[in-house]
C-alpha cells in the first residue's frame, strides 16, 4: 500500500463509455489517501514516451457527469505496442520509468482493450525486473466485448444499445415498400460476434429487427445465405440482414476480402469492398432483386446520444473499483478490474480484480451453442443475457439541442 | 365545406416525423364536424389502386404520442407516378374515383415529398375534369428540405439533428489519434445541400464537427478539395469532411459516379462507389495518408431515437392545420399546408395553405450566398437559420431500454 502519484491513460479504439471510466478513476483518486496527485498521459503510452503528461485538476460533480457522457477518449489514444520487456530493447522502458521516478508515479491506470492489456502486462514485468515499486491496473473497455475474465466489457452496452436501436429503426424503414428488397447491415466485430448479436434484441420486446444474423463464430456459406433469403421472401417482401464485418468462409477467408480478387479501381488500387457491400453484390447477382448495404461504421463506437445508463454506471463504477483495488494491492504487480455477474433472476454486478496474465492477449467469442441450428440467427438465451446491458437512458448535458461534450 | 369521409396516405421515402403528421391529421379529424370517418391507404396510391384501404379506429392520447415517435411510415409507402390526368390513359383515375365514390371520400390527405405533391396535383386536376366534389391536401415531409413555399419541411429537423449530433461525435472520435488522417462523411441530398449544411451546427455552440462542408449547390473541384485538406493539415492531424451525396463537377457530373468509369467488380457489374468512397480513394491517391469514409445512410431518415422535439411538434401541428384548412377550403381544389416563419428575433412558426401548383415539381436549394467564399463550408448565417429546427428532445416510449414503436 504505497503512497504516491497516479497516472491515467486511454488506449485503443475509443468508445462512448471510456470517459466514464476515466471519470470514475478521477472521482475515487480524489478521495484516496494513497494517491496524492493524478496525471494524465496524452495519447496513452505514445504521449508518455514524449513526457506529454499533465496534472489533472479536480473536477466538479457537473464536470464528472459531463465527462461521463462524452464519447471518444478525452485524453487521446494510441495504438502503441511495447517491445518484449525481457529483451535487449529497453530504451522505451527506461524512458517511461525515468518519468515515473521523476513524478513519483506509483499507480498506473490504463483504460483499453486487448492490446492495451498487453502493454500493462509488459510494464508490470519490467517494473519487477528493475524492482520499481508500483501498481499497474488495466481497466477494460471495448465495444467488441471480447475480453476474458469479465462478464462483459464497459462500452459494449452502449454500442449494443445503438446497434439494437438502429437495427429496429432500419427494419421499420425497410418495411414500407411492397417491392422485394434485401438490406444488409454490417456491424463491427472482427473475431467476436457479440455486437452483431445485439441486433436481435428488439425481438425480445416484439419489435421488428434483422431477420437474419450472421456471426464470425461459425463459417459463412454463400449458398445457404441465398437460400435463407429465398425462404424469407416466401413470407414477406423485405428481408433485413445483420452481418459481422468478420464473417469468414469455411476455408477461413474473410468474406469482405473476397471482392478484392484481382479487381482494381480507377486509381489502380486493389478494390476493397466491405462485407455488406460484397453481400449486396452477391444478392444482386444471384437473386436480381433490389438490395442495398449499410455499414454502421464509426457511430457504433461513439454514439453518446444513445447511451446505455447501465453501461455508463458500470463504466464509472469500474473506474472507482480500479482505484480501490489498486490501493489495496501488492506493488510490482499487474491487475485488471473486471465485472462479475451474480447468479440469480435479477441482474446484479460486482467488481473483481484478476491478475493481468489471465486477461491479456486472450479473446472471448460468442459460444457456438448460443447460435441457432441454421446458423442464421442467435438464440433467445443469448439475447436475454445481453438485454440488461442496454437498459436505461441518460439525459445528456445539452445546449440548443446538441450535446455539450467535456473538454479539459 | 363538404361533409364526408377522409382518406390518408403516406408516400415517398420515410422520415422520422411522417407519422407525427399522420397523428396530427387523425387527432384533428376525430374532432372535425366535416369528416365522418377516416380511412388509411396501405402503401399510398399503390394500395389505393388495389382498394387496399382500411378504416382507422380512433386512437388514445398514448397511442397518438407513440405514433408521433415512430419512425418510417406506418401506413406503408410507395413511389407511384400517376399518368397525365388530361391524357387518354384514365384507367387508374377511374379506379381511384370509383373507390372515392363508394366510400364517400371527400377529403384526401397525402403526406409526402416532391413526387407525392405531383400526385396530389394530378388527382385534383382529374377531380375537376369529372367534377367530383372533393378537397385534396398535400402535407409535406422530406429530410431533404427542398420544397418551395414552406420555410422548411417536417422531417428535416430530426434528420438535421441526427446529422449534426453524429458529426459532432465522429469529430470527437477522429480527434484521438496523432496520425494524419482524413474522414469523409457522406450525407443524403441529391440536389439540395440543406442536410449536409446541418453538419456545421455544432460549431455554433463551440463543439467539434466537420472542418470542411461541400454542398451540391456549387461545383466541386478535386484539386481545390485536396488543397483544402493540405491547408488544414498544417494546423492539426485530423480532418473531418462532410459531403452531400449529390456534389457535382463543374461539368455537371456526379462525383459519386466518377469511380464507375469502365471498372467492373468480380461479378462483372459496373463498379459504383458512393461519393465518400470515391473521395476516400482520391485522398489516398493524392495525399497517401490514412483515410476512411462513412456513409450516414438510412439512419439519417429513421433515427427516431434522436428526434428534434420542435420537428415533431411542427409535424404534428401541420397535420392538424391540414385538416383545419381543408375543411374550410373550396372543393375541387388542391392545396399544400406549409410552414411560415415569422419575422423577428424569436423563432415562431405559423401554418399556411397554398395552391398545390405553387409547390409541386419545384426544388428549393441552398442559396449560394449562404456558402462561404472558398466554397468549402457554410456561413454562420445559414446555421443560425437552421438551429431552431433541431431544438428540444423527446423521451420515447420504451421497454427494457428499446423504443416501443406504434403498430396498427
Amino acid at each position: 500500500m504505497i503512497k504516491g502519484n497516479a497516472i491515467i491513460g486511454q488506449s485503443g479504439g475509443p468508445t462512448s463509455a471510456i470517459n466514464a471510466t476515466l471519470a470514475g478513476i478521477l472521482h475515487s483518486a480524489e478521495n484516496s489517501s494513497h494517491i496524492v496527485e493524478v496525471f494524465g498521459m496524452r495519447n496513452g503510452i505514445e504521449g508518455l514516451l514524449k513526457e506529454d503528461i499533465f496534472k489533472i485538476r479536480p473536477l466538479s460533480e457537473d464536470e464528472i457527469f459531463a465527462l461521463s457522457c462524452t464519447p471518444s477518449a478525452v485524453l487521446g489514444s494510441c495504438r502503441k505496442k511495447l517491445p518484449d520487456p525481457y529483451g535487449d530493447d529497453t530504451e522505451e522502458y527506461e524512458k517511461i520509468f525515468s518519468f515515473f521516478l521523476r513524478y513519483d508515479i506509483r499507480y498506473f491506470f490504463y483504460i483499453g482493450g486487448n492490446d492495451s492489456m498487453d502493454a500493462v502486462k509488459k510494464l508490470t514485468e519490467y517494473s519487477k525486473k528493475i524492482n520499481y515499486e508500483m501498481v499497474f491496473m488495466g481497466v477494460p473497455k471495448t465495444i467488441d466485448n471480447d475480453l476474458e475474465k469479465t462478464d462483459h466489457t464497459p462500452g459494449f452496452g452502449s454500442a449494443a444499445k445503438y446497434v439494437a436501436t438502429v437495427m429496429q429503426e432500419i427494419a421499420c424503414d425497410c418495411a414500407v415498400y411492397t417491392v422485394k428488397a434485401v438490406t444488409v447491415v454490417e456491424v463491427m466485430g472482427r473475431d467476436a460476434g457479440w455486437l452483431t448479436a445485439a441486433a436481435g434484441l428488439p425481438r425480445l420486446i416484439g419489435e421488428k429487427t434483422a431477420d437474419l444474423i450472421y456471426l464470425p463464430e461459425v463459417p459463412f456459406d454463400e449458398d445457404r445465405f441465398i437460400e435463407d433469403i429465398k425462404t424469407l421472401f416466401s413470407e414477406k417482401p423485405n428481408v433485413v440482414v445483420a452481418v459481422s464485418e468478420g464473417i469468414k468462409t469455411a476455408e477461413g477467408e474473410y468474406v469482405g476480402a473476397r471482392a478484392q480478387s484481382g479487381v482494381t479501381d480507377i486509381f489502380g488500387h486493389k478494390y476493397l469492398a466491405g462485407t455488406a457491400k460484397y453481400l449486396e453484390r452477391l444478392v444482386r447477382e444471384r437473386l436480381g432483386c433490389k438490395v442495398r448495404s449499410v455499414e454502421l461504421n464509426i457511430p457504433q463506437r461513439c454514439s453518446a446520444h444513445c447511451l446505455s445508463k447501465r453501461d455508463i454506471d458500470e463504466s464509472f463504477g469500474i473506474g472507482k473499483a480500479a482505484v480501490s483495488f489498486s490501493t489495496r494491492a501488492a506493488t510490482n504487480d499487474g491487475y485488471v478490474t473486471v465485472l462479475k455477474r451474480r447468479e440469480g433472476e435479477t441482474y446484479r454486478i460486482e467488481y473483481d480484480c484478476v491478475p493481468i496474465s489471465e486477461v491479456a492477449n486472450l479473446v472471448k467469442t460468442v459460444p457456438v451453442e448460443m447460435i441457432n441450428e441454421e446458423k442464421n440467427n442467435v438464440k433467445d438465451e443469448l439475447l436475454e443475457y445481453l438485454l440488461p446491458l442496454i437498459e436505461g437512458e441518460i439525459s445528456l448535458p445539452r445546449e440548443k439541442g446538441l450535446p455539450k461534450h467535456f473538454k479539459f
